[in-house]
């Protein structure tokens, strides 16, 4: 059995908050235990938040914002490595770490006030990865950590939660050859287990209620990984 | 608190199997739970399985095969209302319902027997209808069902599960028009919910071990819709 448990009460973060601390003092952490964090609040106690303001739109910003905020399209630019796909002011693109989701995953929504959007982490392993560790020190459990953030799906309607940052987690359970119930060798099997954690996670998120991390208990995946393993190599992508 | 409990010893199915009954039999099954089924023990006991041996492959399943079994991409041409990418014999395609995945949802892991294919359920919805009905008459119990599949994605390695048919779940949870926590309208905060209960299902299905099923408690999205409503229309999706 797995359960997955919100850890509630976390109030508003702000840069430089101990968010381990926060969380540990509201959640009943084991080990083996996933963590999964909302990339809003690991980006907020990073100071990834940008404040409009100061910023002054390109022309491409002008162009793609189509009415809207042509500073967050800025921002939206100077956070992208390429352009997927563009039908103004939608914007997929692929972020300077790989993920391909809507603006680079700057997000206007739920930014900790108004005039400022909100970034990716820089380095979202590295995230998840001091987290485990604060979280070692305060609890003595030892947990894996998926930092998450919801992204769209080409085809597919609405958002899932995927993640983009791991610490003691294997992303990627593959099965290739281990044989099927019926003897037959399973090909191509791999799952992508830490964006089915992330996704699981986001049942009990409740985006409008500020739920910003829950607890997996009982899912056997430890072990270490990036979240660059869940990115497809653009050698086997087709939809590049 | 949301939990996920396997269903566990289910036995092999074979067309005509109560597939309810086998799932009743082994499932404490509540009200307002979602039991999520894997795809592949609807379909067989549901008789949608083509003996290989029976087919005559088309040139153009010959030259998708590129040394594979051409009568399997011919089952998958078959089942394609539309081809999405190839780069033989791997296959994106459209299937009849709107799903776009590899090779059209055709499967030969876990078939019944060699030289056999599974093929999706003519239609998932109605197949989770009918298991919904069945396990109310068995146990009395008002459940959500979710008939689920493995899909890869664009850019990102592994699959994960979604849903492919849906009874007595409301798949998308749509926040627009909402407020966050600061305040803020959240725009275009649509979540696909069903798809996050079959991602979380799957993680204690394990393919190798054979547990076709999972009852995830806890979660609050019972309501009325289609596995369609999770289907991008084709003029707002950027990826046709």
């Amino acid at each position: 059995m797995i359960s997955i448990v919100p850890v509630e009460g976390v109030p508003e973060i702000k840069e430089g908050d101990d968010l381990a601390a926060l969380i540990a003092e509201r959640a009943d952490l084991q080990g083996w235990d996933v963590l999964v964090v909302a990339q809003k609040v690991v980006s907020k106690a990073e100071g990834r938040v940008v404040r409009l303001v100061d910023l002054e739109p390109s022309d491409e910003a002008r162009r793609l914002a189509a009415g809207e905020d042509p500073r967050r399209l800025e921002v939206i630019l100077r956070e992208s490595k390429r352009i997927v796909r563009t039908r103004p002011p939608l914007v997929i693109a692929e972020t300077r770490h790989g993920f391909v989701c809507a603006s680079a995953g700057v997000d206007a929504s739920n930014a900790p006030e108004p005039e400022t959007v909100v970034l990716l982490p820089d380095d979202p392993d590295a995230s998840a990865s001091r987290l485990r560790e604060r979280l070692r020190e305060l609890t003595g459990a030892e947990i894996g950590v998926i930092v998450s953030d919801s992204f769209g799906r080409p085809w597919r309607q609405g958002t899932t939660d995927v993640a983009i940052g791991v610490s003691g987690v294997r992303p990627l359970l593959d099965l290739k050859g281990e044989r099927d119930a019926a003897g037959y060798e399973l090909h191509a099997t791999v799952i992508a287990v830490a964006d089915e954690l992330a996704a699981a996670a986001e049942l009990v998120f409740g985006k409008t209620s500020g739920i910003p991390a829950a607890v997996i208990r009982g899912a056997a995946f430890a072990g270490e990984g990036s979240a660059r393993d869940l990115l497809m190599p653009a050698e086997r992508d087709l939809f590049r």
